[in-house]
């Protein structure tokens, strides 16, 4: 029951990297919303491997295929199924890998639960079964867009290079001008060249996400454990490579006084309420107040490296293993659409959620 | 439904902080377990207010209530429901905050969502209810204690003064020997101290919990979205006042590049298999490795503090509000015992799911 | 997770018969709906033991607590948790239960599966349990009274004596006219009759409850597996001592041929969609069609005779039981309240997730 | 959400009859059960439209394709997705159906709760969606046979046509050997004969399946909403055209006494618990008592029927309509594989649940 997530809106996932498909279902999508393979595919390729040389060269068409739930262009209420073929599934040779355990990586987690897995280039814990979540994240983007909620996620530090820009002071349109993501064009060249290297190198590198929600009504998110920033937290902790998250002040914050903290209201001249600082993200008690929402989002660096590494086999015997093939140096740039993906499925989730709270 | 976690041992809790109790009801705990009155009042104790002169000098007995699912001090597998019945909820004059909308509080977001709210003190937002997670909790962490999990949960900063041992170089046993719960002496009197004086300026601080498991079997949680990191950013971000979560190596780990951050496996004598580092936390494609699982959870500063401070009303009109009463100066403290709760709510719905992942 | 129900609207029962309390908690009940502790108490007196000469003579007043939840007999979108203490429950003697498997009770079933069981008076089994049900289907109803939903319950047979008529030839008015809750009064004094007389002999009888629905809005349901007719007879299969549910033509329906059982669609002079006859219950491929839904729930005999039984203890050694104190000779009566229940239970729900089909 | 069951052993199912495909994912299925393409095949045979003169004559192969969970045939722990592509659904035309609501259909409702539906064939409320429920049930019933559970339904009634002997007088090893699966060759031929006359008169015809499970181990079910009858009647009343259900002793039992109904508990030779009649059809409270759980099934005739009928359009005016095409007079015996394998279902997320129960 762990590869769905959503109440209302309710998404399960499906495929390895080296089966036939990776697919979701998407179980609970308004009927009526129009859109086209094509809308779905954009934000497949942003994703996409090989979409440039600081990403992985290999060359993965993911197209999209629409099994259910949409007719003549509008979702009907049925569930929805999307799915990708894998490509050249059979020819590689991955018996390198059959006994062996890859420092950092779910080899061994996974055998040790299950008694066995795929071995096969990292099987159902590879990242491949996130373009599920993108395809089932274009759809719930595009009907928040028509309620006017507008997510943009950056790449806002690559290894020790980071923007010193609040959100406030970046030109969000400006993310996909560049490989990187990274709105800022001098930072995102530096990040590029520290991608570069690190690639020379034979190594990977980690990095943070930013993700800014502007258009949120007030009141989504659900009081105990539902909190929005909660299930925002879950959503991207359940991401590969993701090791924290922290929205509004975060971490930063807890050296803060609450005099210094505490946002003040005030009504605008429009007669809505507003806050004059934005500590809380646009979140209190686990609602949202009307803010903006921001939260950041950290990737340790990629665990496959093109580098000699002691391991163990499954018979706990000493071996060396290296990483063959194409590879992401830097995971970041690739995993933004992905951010926006589960961004989007936790809000339409609450959104939907939302229409049942009043009589 | 969000006043539910879990999916197996599942609690749902209900109760305000100012109406009849607060209660909690255990569906799905496994028959057998022993537990006692006493075990549960211990935990629920160690959340008490009142216990010290830096947690708010309310004094709430907060005794649980057992209304069914044990018989005999013994789980029979039918729902537990506990509770505590609120002191004095009728007598204290709440008045001036039904109209109000307290700068970084729920007020505002509550009202926003359902069109009313019970005003009195908080109400459902109050941190009062996680009470009733810290007894359900009591029951987990005592089937968790007779697996072989230790829980272990402590203040790591207060505001600036942070440990700057890890986790491995503390002596775990000491947390509750000081009223901050910083197992490390001479900094909890650093913390203790810098806690009084920001409650003598009727202000409030932040700071950071760590938390740590030790003897988590491998094999722990689940693929895809319920990830063992997920669930647990989940659960600790649902807590009042949480703004980030992190496990592992963390933000910090971002700035590594893959060959620093791998963690080797080797087979130790015992022919058990060991990390050399644990950057991972304990945690691999999102399933424990066996290795300690380690995390932090930031909490901001208390949003009521003694002060004049500016805001609206719900008609939108500016108004100056000041606390009243007795309130927290710094959360921390009583915050472990909830961090605890939680952790423990977390790991014993993977064993009960672990049960049945494999023919 | 067995002792919730509903996926909106959902509700958690939890006690035994002979613990401290047996209560609910509501979570999702839409914020706003006015509703007194009297309007809950009404429903639980219909339910209550000792009500007239054929239903059992313990005494109970089930006087139903309010937890959480209502602010000013308003919900206020937070957990609604209601409770009645159990009285007396330490005074009896159970003890000839305590190895004892009565027939055709849960005894035997209960300790196979959990291990032990709270042999008290039927523990978590008895239908004590049902009274959480009929008070947060008491919520349930006032707000689909509101909306016009009317929903009707009564005993339609005991035993051989069988109502003849169909639902639209009796006033429904009329239920609560009499103690067994049969609107025709003639049968109903048959039927009375027949259940003293069963009494007298110290045996139990069987008998079947027919309800019907009024007013329920075109569209309620979901295809697949959450059919409306398919959570009526899961809900309905849930009240103790019930074997059957039909509705529509039911098991009658089978003998007919399609040209027979087909309802012709027709507009009627109001330009509202009506059928010609109504085979289907109001019901077709699961979503209510806005003609009025009708269903019967058989209920086997109480289990509970005042007569000596064979049967084994729980070592397997045959032994003689016999039945004491207080029991309904027909439970039929009693449970008119609980089938009202669980039908605005499910509606409820139904309503609330109707709410998120559509964009 | 509605397109889901179960809670351990979870089936998503999605596809229109007309659409791309039909298929499912199982989530949760246990690690390490072995089963071959062939073996799912086998069941979606029994299930295959044209299998006989007295079935559907429209040709589907409905070839299983497996895209995702299973290596090397045996499961891998992963959600497993099965898939059949829908043949020639551009071919034909259905724009007499664009704008028809037929009687007894789901047209109507469905227009109704979407605001639009896809009109060919039935859509997602054609019984074409229950071969995404036989695939995923030879999952579940392989694994129920490794347990020594045995699943045995056929058609105990056609019509006025029934099946007198219980299933104890049966040779439940013969039903597959006749086109109408009524292990009783007289009875079925006379069954084959109404069925055959019923097709000649381009009318339809419904009837009862009878569910017989052996060797269920005591302890399946869960109290109060969960119980296992009430599982197993949502499960069958959630298949296309039931109207009914009932277990045990069922509407036949409403007419007993208690000391006639009740089931008298006894040792038998093998120290082994039973019961000397069964009128409780294997349950009690909701759990199985470990002898032959058996219920009955009503199946309505189907509405599509080869006769001129009156209905309406879209536009609410009268029309007559005439059904087309290839159609099932009688549905019971391509639904028996249907009733196998949601008890299959049922019963398979049980076992699962039941591994979690103890300490």
């Amino acid at each position: 029951m762990s590869n769905s997530y959503g109440k209302i809106f309710r998404i399960t996932t499906f495929g390895e990297s080296h089966g036939q498909s990776v697919g979701v279902v998407v179980d609970g999508c308004p009927a009526g919303l129009e859109i086209t393979r094509e809308e779905i595919q954009l934000e497949l390729d942003r994703r996409r491997p090989g979409q440039s040389n600081i990403t992985t060269q290999r060359k993965e068409e993911d197209e999209i295929i629409i099994l259910s739930g949409l007719y003549e262009n509008t979702t009907t209420g049925t569930p929805i199924a999307l799915m990708v073929n894998n490509k050249n599934q059979a020819g590689k040779d991955y018996s390198h890998l059959e006994h062996a355990f890859r420092p950092s990586h779910a080899d061994y987690t996974y055998t040790a639960k299950y008694g066995l897995r795929d071995h096969r280039g990292g099987g159902r814990s590879s990242a491949r079964e996130t373009l599920a979540r993108v395809a089932a994240g274009a759809i719930a983007n595009k009907y928040l867009k028509q309620q006017g909620i507008q997510i943009a996620s950056y790449v806002s530090s690559v290894g020790p290079i980071a923007l010193t820009e609040s959100y406030e002071q970046l030109d969000l349109t400006q993310i996909d001008s560049n490989k990187i993501r990274c709105p800022q064009p001098l930072v995102a060249e530096e990040m590029i060249r520290l991608v570069e290297e690190t690639r020379k190198n034979r190594d990977t590198i980690g990095g943070v996400i930013t993700c800014v929600i502007k258009g949120v009504p007030v009141g989504l998110g659900e009081p105990a454990f539902d909190k929005l920033h909660a299930e925002l937290g879950k959503a991207m902790l359940s991401i590969n490579a993701v090791k924290g998250f922290e929205y509004g002040s975060g971490f930063a914050g807890t050296v803060l006084y609450g005099s210094e903290h505490n946002d003040e209201f005030y009504t605008d001249s429009n007669g809505r309420v507003q806050t004059r600082t934005n500590h809380s993200g646009g979140i209190q008690g686990g609602i949202s107040n009307g803010q903006d929402i921001y939260f950041r989002v950290a990737f340790k660096p990629v665990a496959t490296i093109l580098q000699p590494q002691t391991s163990i086999n499954d018979q706990g015997e000493s071996i060396t293993l290296e990483g063959k093939g194409r590879h992401d140096p830097c995971v970041l740039p690739r995993a933004v659409p992905i951010v926006d993906a589960m961004t989007a499925l936790v809000l339409i989730d609450f959104l939907l959620r939302q229409r049942t709270v009043r009589v």
